[in-house]
C-alpha cells in the first residue's frame, strides 16, 4: 500500500463534510468527461493497454493492499463467500489486465452516425452515438469490478466515479493507481476514473444526490444494494434486479431437447442471474419428461420443490409453497410446477417472474412466436438455456451488468448501453417555412 | 357534459383517499397494457379511426364541456395565454381527430426484429421492439394533449394514464369518452387510456409514486411542472426541460446563409422550444454580419441584448447581463455575444445552454464536424435553423415531446421512444458450455 493512498484516504476521511469531497470528485469527473468524449479511439485504447501493463507491474503492491483488506475482513469476521469475492491473486490480477486489453480491441461505439435521411425541407437528419458523460458505479466487495467497469466506461468515452465496498477499499485504491497511471500515459485526464477514497457510507448518498455531475448510476451487487440505490437516487439508475428465470416445456416440445436445456439452465451454474429458478411443464408431457429430468437433477444433488401435480409424478420432490415461485435461490434448488398450457405458463411468469430471462421449449412455431412476443422479459428464448443470458454470449464483447429495467438499456449492457444518441441535422443555409 | 362524467368526477373527488383511486387506475392500466401489447396493428388502427370518428360526432358535447371549463377559468381570472391554450373550437377538435388518423397511418413499431445474428455457440440473438407498458402523462391546460398523447401511446402498444390541468378537467373527460368509445369499438380494453377524473393535486403525487404500475412518466408543460415531476417521481421520467438554443456564426460562415438562418431561428416563431435565444458571432465576421442582421431583427420588433463588443458594432442594442445568457425568453428578445472563435462558442454553449438544440453556420468542414461531435445537445445542426427541432421535421411522424435527457430517448420523441427492445434468443436445444 503506497503512502500516496494512505494520504488520500486520510484526506477523504478527515473531511468533516463527505458531501463536499464527493462534490469535488463530481466536478473533476465532469471536466474529465468532456476530454474523454472528444478523445480519439487510439488514445482510449492506449490508456487501456497502459492500465493493463500497470496492473501487471504493480501486481505486488495490489496483492499487498488486498492482503490488508483480507486481514481486516478476518478481524471483522466477514462471511466466507464475501471473503472469497474480496480475494485477489495472480490469476485475478492477470484477468483484470486481460479484460482491459479485450475492451481495447472492441470497436469504439462513439461517433457512429446512423440513419441519415434527406427530408422534404432539404435538411438531412440522422443520429450520432455519443458518450453518456459521467457514470457512477456503486458495487460491493469484488475489487475486479473497479477495473472492469472503468475500462468499459472509458472505452465508451465516459468518466467513471467508482465506489466499491468499504471492505475492499485498499485493494480498490491500489488498482486505481494503475487506472490513473494508464490514463496519464495516454495523455488523458487522470480524473476520468476516480475511486471514492473513503469507507464512509455517506459517500453513497452524496453520489446518488449529485444529478448535476453524474448522468447515470450503475449499481452492481445484491438486491438490497440495488433497491437502496433505486429508492434514494436522484440520478437515473440502470438497475439489475434479481433473475427469477423460467423454462417452460411446452406440450409440443422435443423432449430430448427439453431435458438437455432444462438441465443446463439449472445445473451448469447455480449462482448466476440467468440460472433457471422455476421449471414449468405442460400437463400433456409432464409424465413423460419429469421422471427422467428429476433423475438427472437428483444425481447432481439438486433439491426439487414441486406443486401437487409434480409430486404425484415424482414423489421424492418436496412441497413447493407460494414463496418458492418467487425465489431466486442461486443455489442447488429448483421449483417445479405443472401447468395446463402455455397460457398458464405465461401467466405464471408474469405473476412471479422478475422479467430477466425466460425460455420456452417447443417445436410449434406459432407458440414460439407468441411466447417471444408476449413474455415481457429482458431476454426471451426459444429452445435455448437461460444461462446464455450474458453479454459475451450475445456478442457484446463485454458487459457492465444486465438491466431488468425497460428504459434505455435492457438485458446485457455493453459499450452501446453506456452511450446515447443525439440528432444531427445538416442543412445548407436551411430555414424552416 | 354528460351525467356519466359528473358521476365519474364525484366518484373520484368523494374519495377520501385519492391514492386508492389512482392505484385502481394503475392496476386497470397494467391489465389493459397486456392486451394492448398483444393487440394486432389493425385493431390499434381501428381504435384510432374510431376515436377520430367519435371526436367529430361528440363535437358539440366536447365544446359544451370546454365552455364550462372556460367559464370557470374566467371566474378564476386565468391569464389570457392560459385561457387561449384551454380553448377548443371546431378547428381544434378536427385537428385532434386528424391527429388520430395520422397516427393510425404511421408504421407500427411493435414487433420489429433487428440485428439477428448467429453466435459461435449456435444460438441466434437479436432484438424485438416491444411497448414500454403503462405511460403516465402529466400535462397542463391544453385539452388536445389528451388525445394526441393517448393516440401515440396506443399505437406504440402502451396503456396511458392522463392527468391534465384541473382547469381543463371537463374538456379532458369529454374527450376521454371518445377514447373509451373508440377502444371499445375496436374490442380493446377501455382502460388502455384513462383520464384521471379529479382536480385534486394529490393525484399527481400518487401517480409519481406508483412505480409498480407505471413504467414511465412523460410531463408536458412549463419548467416548474417538469422540475416538480423530476424531483418527486419514483417512476422514470422522460424530461423535456427548457430550450436555451444557440446559433454560432463561424468565421468561415457564408454570411448570406448566416443571416437567413439566424433570422429564421429567432423570428419564425418565438414561443417554441427550438427558437434561438442567444446568437454567438465570431469576432472575425461580427462587423460584417451584425449590422445587417440587427436591421432585420429590429424591423421585426425584436429586442437585442448584447455584450460590449456587440454594442460597439450595433449601439442600439441593450446591455446583456449574466442572466441573459441563461434566459429562455420564448419572446421577441435575443441575446447577442461576440466570441473569439468556435472554442469559445462551444464553451459558452456548455456553460449556459440547456442541451436542447444548437447550430453552427460555417463552410469549414473540419469545424462543422468538430462542432457536431463536441456540442452535447439533443440536436446539433450545421447550416440549419434551430427551429427544425421537431418530430415532424425529423420524419418521426408525430412527437410526444422533446427529451433533453440523455438516457433512453433524446431529442424529439416519437413512437419509437415509447417502446423498448428486448433480446430474443433462438436455439435448437442449445445449452451453454
Amino acid at each position: 500500500m503506497s503512502s500516496a493512498n494512505t494520504a488520500e484516504i486520510s484526506k477523504a476521511t478527515e473531511q468533516t463534510d463527505i458531501k463536499s469531497y464527493v462534490a469535488e470528485l463530481g466536478r473533476a469527473a465532469r471536466t474529465a468527461a468532456d476530454a474523454l468524449a472528444a478523445a480519439p479511439t487510439r488514445a482510449k485504447n492506449a490508456a487501456l493497454e497502459a492500465v493493463a501493463a500497470h496492473l501487471l507491474s504493480d501486481r505486488a503492491k495490489i496483492l499487498e493492499a488486498n492482503a490488508r483488506d483480507l486481514r481486516a475482513g478476518e478481524r471483522a469476521k466477514l462471511a466466507a463467500p464475501l471473503m472469497e469475492r474480496l480475494q485477489l491473486d495472480d490469476a485475478r490480477v492477470e484477468a483484470m489486465a486481460e479484460g482491459c486489453r479485450q475492451v481495447a480491441r472492441l470497436p469504439d461505439p462513439v461517433g457512429e452516425i446512423s440513419g441519415m435521411a434527406q427530408r422534404p425541407s432539404g435538411i438531412r437528419v440522422g443520429k450520432m452515438r455519443v458518450p453518456l458523460g459521467v457514470i457512477g458505479i456503486i458495487y460491493e466487495s469484488r475489487p475486479n469490478v473497479t477495473i472492469d467497469a472503468a475500462a468499459l466506461c472509458l472505452k465508451a468515452g465516459n468518466a467513471a466515479i467508482l465506489r466499491g465496498g468499504s471492505e475492499a477499499l485498499h485493494s480498490n485504491l491500489a488498482t486505481a493507481d494503475a487506472l490513473r497511471a494508464g490514463l496519464r500515459a495516454a495523455k488523458l485526464p487522470a480524473e476520468a476514473a476516480q475511486v471514492v477514497a473513503t469507507a464512509e457510507r455517506a459517500a453513497v448518498g452524496a453520489l446518488l444526490a449529485m444529478d448535476d455531475c453524474i448522468d447515470v448510476i450503475v449499481p452492481r451487487g445484491g438486491k438490497s444494494l440495488i433497491e437502496r440505490v433505486a429508492r434514494e437516487s436522484r440520478v437515473p439508475v440502470l438497475r439489475h434486479l434479481e433473475g427469477v428465470c423460467h423454462v417452460y416445456i411446452d406440450a409440443a416440445a422435443d423432449l430430448g431437447k427439453a431435458v438437455e436445456v432444462a438441465f443446463n439452465a439449472k445445473a451448469r451454474r447455480y449462482g448466476i442471474c440467468g440460472a433457471m429458478e422455476t421449471l414449468l411443464v405442460a400437463k400433456a408431457v409432464a409424465r413423460e419428461v419429469l421422471p427422467e429430468l428429476s433423475r438427472r437433477y437428483f444425481a447432481k444433488g439438486i433439491e426439487l420443490r414441486g406443486c401437487d401435480a409434480s409430486r404425484e409424478i415424482v414423489p421424492q420432490m418436496k412441497t413447493a409453497n407460494e414463496d418458492d415461485w418467487r425465489a431466486e435461490y442461486l443455489d442447488a434448488i429448483l421449483a417445479v410446477r405443472v401447468v395446463e398450457d402455455m397460457e398458464q405458463a405465461i401467466a405464471h411468469i408474469a405473476a412471479y417472474g422478475s422479467r430477466h430471462t425466460d425460455a420456452i421449449i417447443t417445436e410449434n412455431l406459432s407458440r414460439a412466436n407468441e411466447f417471444l412476443r408476449r413474455v415481457d422479459s429482458s431476454s426471451v428464448m426459444v429452445n435455448a438455456s437461460t444461462q446464455f443470458a450474458d453479454g459475451f454470449e450475445y456478442g457484446l464483447g463485454a458487459e457492465i451488468g444486465i438491466s431488468t429495467d425497460k428504459l434505455h438499456a435492457r438485458g446485457p449492457v455493453g459499450l452501446e448501453g453506456l452511450t446515447s444518441q443525439k440528432y444531427i441535422v445538416i442543412g445548407d443555409g436551411s430555414v424552416r417555412a
